[in-house]
Parts: structure tokens; C-alpha cells; sequence
């Protein structure tokens, strides 16, 4: 090809152009299996071997709710919808098995993109030690992704629901950066950004399963109720009031974040304790086993920081607080605002 | 209150005016749980007990692909969308066990009709003696129901592979209902339909899942290849063919077709032979095993006919043909036409 001369590119095939077994017969052989998986993907159903006790979660990312297009890469979108699987599966202290994936996509949706899609699932899924036991790939007119994830579950079992009046209140990693990662998406940042803004979009693209923790604080018997932030700090410790029938107060100020967050929002806590999406660990502990808790530190692979305290009541109380409500705030995603 | 008088209804609370945890608190409580079920809805996951090998699918209904309001009351999309999920199931010889429901609905979506379609999902997971051990929901312009549905996998596994030329291809029940049904709903047939009409709807709103048969098709160690029949009768074929490297031809005229179909469509078979939906089994038979099929009749639960043939080669040919293709037809969801 002589110098100067710009190719013209084929323009990009569609998954109309493929149709849907055409796509299925390309994807399947990539799909990963492992030594549970005795029929994978490509039949009716999968079949795994199973353990005694099989957790379970099932998770969806839809567009124009989740994101827009342009804010996730189509791996990224990938690699999301299973980590916000496996988020949930530590926080019941487990380890990922296997998951089944439901797509649905417009027929305009480029067949490069949805491998990339698929390609960034596998990819999430393997660095988890899990396999893709199958999934179903629909039509739909704004691109969903719902992921099914099983689980082996921990002998014991930590649920919502055993949080006692005295328990310490503690959090893993830094809080807030996901939500305001996604209000500069929001804003349009994009290229020439600093590193601070870099880290904060990446926070939301690329969220973390804090797996080695969840497993760490359940085997070890550290944590008495155990959940993952997802809809956001007030609402997901509200969450472990109502089903532990107990109340909570926070600390405002130990509320940790990010040198990225602090870079932009300076001392102001509030997307901290209202914005989602941060899939940290969200537990409380007994006062007996706070020690332990701290001999256990350099395990869970992430800090985990004291942040308020269970008390008899119900509501969650934000006490040196940066904004004036009690309880509130977080995601709910039907409530008009 | 007075008679004539028509009291004025209140308007009808939306998911917007509930919201989603207002929502869920509803819903949890009538989500059924069962023996295998450790812990129930409400918690990052659930847990069951699981046997020694577990079947896994996935299907979704999506709004404006596989229904149009009104197709379907919000109930008998409920139902739909686990018995889609069961007829891959039946395809496998298993038993349902617990199902995950990954919902997407619009704000403006009556709380009322999200009840019904959840009731829908936990009354046909009864009838099946099966649990809904969790779900999500999530919003979403355009209505979508993802199931996925755990099964406890029989001790010999039958899947599409297993087919070899001289064995004979069975189907169960009857093929076209829902094809036809679906094009009476699209012409806009509602009230004042007659019998046949309204047989064919129910069968695209209402479809069985073939579980009895399913199982006693693989039990009695019968079939050599099992698929269901959602795509189309000769697409489903194929699938058949291409996993087992083999070919067939199809006995058009052998092709069981309901009173109701005869009815409307006399002795055209054409959609019988590539509509979809019907969630009938689709089975290989070898020669050895038809006698022991013939006495296994009552058992099955409903009808089963010899429709064909498994030959050497690739393709479905079609023999006494109402069109003149060989192969193709059935449902791809994204293939222009």
C-alpha cells in the first residue's frame, strides 16, 4: 500500500450481519470451562459439578440506566457486569464458581463489540477462577446485561442479619470514588484529564470485587453481618439495620476516601456516604474480635476502616455530618427525586 | 355507595411511586422457598443445598422482540418466562430445583401488573415444585424478565450430541400452535374469537414445558439426543445435526399438528415445521429403543410422533415438502430478512 494512501475500512459487521448462531458459533469455543463443568455452553443447559451449599446472585448493567454509550468500553462493560457479581458473592464470604450470562443487544450492535463484551465477562470471570457455564443472547433495543453467578459458600454463613448493639462498624477501601468518577463521565471528561480524574472514572469502570477480603473476614469468624456497597454508604448500612432490626451511627469524618476524591472534593464527605457503585465491604464486628480483626489486616489485600457503631434502634445517624439529613441519600432506581 | 354512581378509581401506583426497595419489601415475602433453600431473597445471595450435578440455563422475554403489550397480561408473562426456562430443562431430563429472576421495568410500570408477573413466576415454579431463590430488579425502558433456572441434572445426561444416522426423530405434542397464535395476536384477534383461535393463543401465551416426558424419555435411557423445540422445528433439527455431525430428513406430512391448527391452516405445515415457541421435545430414537418407546407412551404425558429420520451428511432435507428450501426458516433473533 503506498504511503499516504488511507485504506478504505470495511464497514463494521453487525450482529444483523452475523446473526445470532453465527455470533453463538464464534463465541462458544471461547467461552473458558473448568474441572466443575461437565457439559459447558452450547446445550440446552450447562452442568456443574456442585459443592454442598451453592450461593447465588444475579445482576443486571442496562443502558441509559447503568451507562451511556461512551462511558464503558465494551470490555469494560463486560469485566463490570460479572465483577458486580462477585462483589456480592464476597460479601457473603464465597468464592465464585461458575456464571451464566443473559445479552441483550440492538442488531446494529457491532459484532466487534459484543466479542469485546464477552471477551472482558471471560476475562473478569478467569481472574476470579470462574468459569462462563453458558448464558442467551436476545434481541433488544437498549443493550442489558444481566450475569448469574454461583458461588461456593464458606461453612459459616454471614448474612445481614447478625448485627449487634455495640458491634464497630467497619469499611474496606475508600468510598466515593465511584460516584464521582461517574459525575465527571457525566460532565463530559474525557481526554487531557489528571490523573486524580483518571483514577476516579477508572473507580467507576473498573470496580474491584473485594473477594480475598469477604473470604478472609467470614472464615476467621471476624465479622457478625457483612454486605457490599452498592447503592451507597447510608442506604446499604440501612440495609444491615433493617434485616439486623438494629440501629447505626457513622462518623462522618472516618468516612475513608481516596487521595484522587480528596484532590477534587476536599474535605467534603458526601458523595462518600451517599454515592454507589464503590463495591467495597460493608461489616460489622464484635468488639471481642476487633483485635483479631487487626492481626488480620495484611490478609484482606485492601485497608478496612472503623466508621460508627451499631446501637439499639433502627435509623442510621450520621453524626460530624457534612450534610444535614439522617438516613436517605443512595440509589433507589425507581424513586422520582 | 350509591347505585349509578361510579366511584372515582385512584390512579394506579407506579414503581416509580414505590420504589424499589418499597417494592422488594412487598415482593420478598411471596417468593417461595423450599427444603434446598439455606437462605432465601433479601441477601447479597442466596443459598441452597445442591446435589451432585446441577443443570444451569438462562432465557429472557424482552418488550418489542418476543411480545407487544398486550400480547400477554403481565401474569402469563410471568409464567412464560419460567417455563421457557423449563423447557430447557425438560430438554435435559432434569427437574427444575430454583430459579433467579432478573427483571427490567420502566418507572411508569403499574406496581400492580409487576406483582402479577411476579406471582406468574412463582406459581408456574410451583406447579414445577420449584423455589425463586432470589432476583433483581433494575429499570429499563423496555420490559425485560431474564430467568435463570438450577436443575438437578439426571444420572445419564442426554444432550444435542448424541444422534447417529438410522436413529428416528420423534417430537412430542403438537408444532404451529404458537406460531399460529402469534400471528393471530399480530392481525389483532381478540374478543369474539372462536375455540380454534383461542387454543392457538393460549399455546403462545401459555406454553408446557414437556417435563414429565423429558424425564421419562431419559430415564428409561430412550433418547440418544434431546433438544426443545423454541426456534422452529427444522432450525432445532439442525442444531441436532451440526452438534452430532450427522444430517436427517423430515416426514412433512408426519408432522403432529393440534385440531385447532388443521382448523385455520388445513394441511399446510409450513409453520409447523419453522414457526417457534411451542417448546416441544425434539428427540433421536435409535432403532433398538422403539419398542420400549411405544410402551412408555402413557407415561410421557402427552403425545409423541415419529416425524423422521437421522441420515449421514449435514443438512435437514425435507421429504413430502409444503416449501421448497431445504434447512433454514425458525427464529434467529438478528438475522435481516
Amino acid at each position: 500500500m503506498r504511503a499516504g494512501r488511507v485504506p478504505a475500512s470495511p464497514p463494521a459487521r453487525t450482529i444483523a450481519d452475523v446473526g445470532e448462531f453465527g455470533f453463538l458459533a464464534r463465541v462458544l469455543p471461547r467461552l473458558t470451562t473448568d474441572s466443575h463443568t461437565i457439559v459447558g455452553p452450547g446445550q440446552d443447559c450447562a452442568v456443574i459439578r456442585s459443592r454442598t451449599r451453592t450461593l447465588l446472585t444475579v445482576d443486571a448493567l442496562v443502558e441509559g440506566v447503568h451507562f451511556e454509550p461512551g462511558w464503558l468500553s465494551a470490555r469494560q462493560l463486560g469485566r463490570k457486569s460479572f465483577l458486580v457479581n462477585a462483589s456480592d458473592v464476597a460479601a457473603m464470604g464465597g468464592r465464585p464458581r461458575c456464571c451464566l450470562i443473559s445479552l441483550g443487544v440492538d442488531p446494529s450492535y457491532p459484532a466487534r463489540a459484543l466479542s469485546a463484551l464477552q471477551d472482558g465477562i471471560v476475562a473478569a470471570a478467569r481472574e476470579c477462577g470462574t468459569s462462563v457455564a453458558g448464558g442467551n443472547l436476545t434481541r433488544s433495543e437498549k443493550l442489558f446485561v444481566s450475569v448469574t453467578l454461583l458461588g461456593d459458600a464458606p461453612p459459616r454463613l454471614v448474612t445481614r442479619q447478625g448485627a449487634r448493639p455495640g458491634d464497630h462498624v467497619y469499611v474496606t477501601g475508600w468510598l466515593g470514588d465511584a460516584a464521582l468518577g461517574l459525575r465527571l463521565l457525566r460532565a463530559g471528561a474525557a481526554g487531557g484529564i489528571g490523573r486524580a480524574e483518571a483514577h476516579l472514572i477508572r473507580r467507576f469502570r473498573e470496580p474491584a470485587a473485594r473477594l480475598r477480603a469477604g473470604q478472609s473476614l467470614v472464615n476467621a469468624r471476624i465479622v457478625s453481618a457483612m454486605i457490599d456497597v452498592s447503592d451507597g454508604l447510608i442506604q446499604d448500612l440501612q440495609h444491615i439495620c433493617t434485616e439486623s432490626r438494629v440501629g447505626a451511627v457513622l462518623q462522618a469524618p472516618t468516612v475513608p476516601v481516596s487521595p484522587a476524591y480528596r484532590a477534587i472534593q476536599g474535605g467534603d464527605r458526601s458523595l462518600a456516604l451517599s454515592g454507589g457503585e464503590d463495591y467495597e465491604l460493608l461489616c460489622t464486628v464484635p468488639e471481642r474480635n476487633v483485635k483479631r480483626l487487626e492481626r488480620l489486616q495484611t490478609e484482606l489485600g485492601c485497608p478496612i476502616t472503623c466508621i460508627g457503631q451499631i446501637e439499639p434502634g433502627r435509623g442510621v445517624r450520621v453524626a460530624g455530618a457534612l450534610r444535614p439529613t439522617t438516613g436517605g441519600g443512595g440509589f433507589d432506581h425507581f424513586r422520582k427525586r
